[in-house]
């Protein structure tokens, strides 16, 4: 699977000059990917194509070829599985669409296309998907110009539309991503099948997932129950609801089945079930940033009263974290190296006009509390506050915090430009406290999961007892005909 | 009360060339607020600030002034009140601390100055509050330099610091105020004064709060029981759990009572209680954008079917608006004008690469149709759509719609400039699908209970039933020790 993810070397066939064709927008993005590997155009004029020597045919390179990348048209998708051998190249991701997802036709053009990619060896992402990307290797084979920047995050998105505003949204945000793949109609490979991959890929901390339906549920709970290095994963699965299935019938004719029973298995899986994009994010950037969380007691600290209050509401709501009561010692610490901090019980207020020090007194000081297991830094953008300053040394500082942290500058403008620091260092920040504690809810509910399924009395983990129970609600969703 | 919130003419007491003093910085803001009445900078010394004649004392100025803005020792204001009589000035916002807020000392001053202010006529916000704007009047009576654009929000904030966030949002976002009012103390005026003079002000279109108590629970009532024009009211009321509750009590001293208490009160009166500052952006920006809803039925365009699943999921568990099922005909008209379009039903998909044409097709055959009380635009950034030439004709188009509607570009850098085309034009937009449709849900609840509020059958006028049932909970609130 090496050159699905990780291609030396990458033909891509259907080229072209002409960079508002799909081909020449395939081969444009390679190349502003900073691909360092050999790289091919083939089409059959052959000649130069932006820059590079075309090949007539994949069979003229002068070597087996990692990953073809395919755009040329349907009709000619099958007979290109044939080349392909000859070349000695055994992946492709297939862009082309008019397949199954097109007309009847299409769907016996993908029968063809399936039988002589079997005949030729070859595993496949698609067709009819948007390409994939690991801006580590340098490779963006997607319609998508932009390539977010070398991250933590591997997404698996069943829809391009849907994995364009991923795409966009970290490439805007600088969250740094692993891989993004997407598999179109699922001719060949699926999530069951790069999920082992993924989880041994030493650059991915999570996985997040964009999906209507899953396709083979069985094989999906064996891949994650499976997998080689045990990840967090974060799916978002639209299609909750009798009319958002409907819908998700007509985009991808994913049978979305009984919503209930996908929550029972993430549950059970210890995958966390996004409930919007926005909560997709929000958990991905946490699970990017922070390593585990051990302990469920929050130390809080503000610049404003205000966003304190929030807090306060957001960690009694929680159900895996709270706010720290602190000691007496921990108080008397605070007031000692911060003398004027208006609010010295948890949410520890130290005023609008803390200055960078100040935060970072009281960073120290929470951050080594035995009960606090992650802190949430927070600031108002108030004129007499510096949130850039604030951002920058914690920035300095954050290799010395010994427990997962996140940020919240609440605002806009001010806060961008502070956020823009942070997030340059990988450190996730959020806009409203709710958001923040929330990821950090979620944070530490898969730590404790995580931590259950490793004892071995209560969840044997050679027999299984997670997969067991998952695989009866399996068998129940396929007696009842979902599959 | 026109001096407080559309001064002609305003004294800075306390003004100073050091733009880094509080005063200093009141009286840039001034300035750069583009004031074009009469500024008079006071100041013992005297002489000229900020290229301005000062005054050594209010009592110099030559002609009685609107508004007093205030920011000199504590000690000195209680003082100040009989210079403002002197004046004839009888409106002042009161920025300097040091009050009830700070000490024992603070809160005997702080009843010096409101028997001062009696005495005088004046009527003030604050102390310790951080002003007032409004971009109409081209006020900037804050400790806060930003100055969002004329709109036609308008804010009341409780806290200095979450009002900061506020201002910060509102400025980045491009969403327009028609007045920003912060209370402090509220030693004088509060929310329950001001209402009325809001209601009245013909820029404003919603009026939205940040608050952690109510600090007289019935008085509160009233005002926005008797509100001279209605119009909707949005509060985002922390302080809902214990935890928050403890919190909002050592920041501003609120006692935030019983939280159920609050949402029937809430519920009563037709004020949307917001769960998070996420959440009183979102809704303050459909009020601030949209008419009224006059019937639930959504028409949904996308040009991604992943986001019409999402918004098929979040309509279908809205409470008050729902996706229409289209008739045959609109169906019709949609195959006929928009030859391509790829799902049907609602939402309508009309493709990754629809064209601004296509999109303003279908949002003329939606908009008409009997069924559609609003519509969702919404839009994913693939590379073979525009969203930028589709923001701008949707700005084009946008009084002939004439139903309310809002956007959703789902990501970040290229959406990102394609919203600001919608921002710029007051056009409500949304990260989510989520998000967009939970705003219109709360839009058509607003108009459902208006028009219920307005029947006099059910709900009569003249004996006012509401006020009747939320003076029964006040009571018993009241009896309970409560404010």
């Amino acid at each position: 699977m090496k050159g699905l993810l990780t291609p030396n070397s990458v033909a891509i066939i259907g080229a072209s000059n002409d960079e508002t064709k799909l081909g020449g927008m395939l081969l444009k993005n390679m190349i502003n990917a900073g691909f360092t590997g050999h790289l091919y155009p083939v089409n059959p004029k052959g000649g130069e194509i932006q820059g590079l020597k075309a090949y007539t045919s994949i069979t003229e390179v002068p070597e087996p070829v990692d990953l073809a990348v395919i755009s040329i048209k349907a009709a000619f998708v099958p007979d290109e599985m044939a080349n392909l051998k000859k070349n000695g190249c055994h992946c492709a991701t297939i862009l082309t669409a008019g397949f199954k997802e097109d007309s009847p036709e299409g769907k016996i053009l993908e029968q063809k296309l399936v039988a002589a990619a079997k005949e030729a060896d070859v595993k496949f992402f698609g067709p009819n998907c948007f390409g994939n990307m690991n801006p580590w290797a340098g490779v963006n084979a997607t319609f998508a110009h932009l390539l977010p920047r070398k991250g933590h995050i591997s997404i698996f998105s069943q829809s391009g539309a849907v994995g364009s505003s991923i795409i966009d949204w970290a490439y805007f945000n600088k969250i740094g991503i692993a891989n993004f793949v997407t598999f179109g109609n699922k001719a060949d490979l699926d999530e069951a099948d790069i999920i082992p991959e993924i989880s041994e890929d030493p650059n991915t901390k999570v996985i997040g997932m964009y999906c209507e339906g899953i396709s083979n549920g069985h094989r999906f709970v064996s891949a994650i129950e499976n997998m080689p290095v045990d990840k967090p994963i974060v799916v978002y699965k639209s299609g909750r609801t009798q009319a958002g299935a409907a819908a998700a019938s007509s985009h991808t004719g994913s049978l979305a089945g009984a919503d209930a029973v996908n929550n029972v298995i993430f549950k059970k899986l210890n995958v966390y079930r996004a409930s919007s994009l926005d909560d997709m994010f929000d958990v991905l950037n946490v699970f990017s940033g922070c390593d585990q969380m051990k302990k469920g007691g929050l130390g809080i600290i503000t610049n404003a009263g205000g966003l304190g209050v929030m807090s306060a509401d957001a960690a009694f709501d929680a159900k895996n974290v709270h706010a720290v009561k602190f000691s007496d010692e921990t108080i008397a610490e605070i007031r000692t190296r911060v003398p004027t901090v208006a609010g010295v019980t948890n949410p520890i207020d130290i005023r609008g006009d803390a200055k960078p020090e100040y935060f970072k007194e009281v960073i120290d000081i929470l951050s080594h509390d035995p009960e606090v297991g992650a802190l949430v830094i927070m600031g108002s953008p108030l004129d007499t506050a510096d949130l850039e300053a604030v951002a920058q040394s914690i920035v300095e500082i954050k290799d010395q915090i010994p427990v997962p942290f996140v940020v919240c500058f609440a605002g806009g403008h001010k806060c961008d430009k502070a956020n823009s620091y942070l997030k340059e260092a990988g450190i996730p920040t959020y806009p409203t406290p709710d958001r923040a504690i929330h990821a950090l809810d979620v944070l530490r509910t898969y730590t404790i999961n995580k931590e259950k399924s490793h004892t071995p009395m209560s969840y044997p983990t050679a027999t299984g007892g997670g997969r067991e129970a998952a695989k009866k609600v399996l068998d129940k969703a396929r007696a009842e005909g979902r599959d």
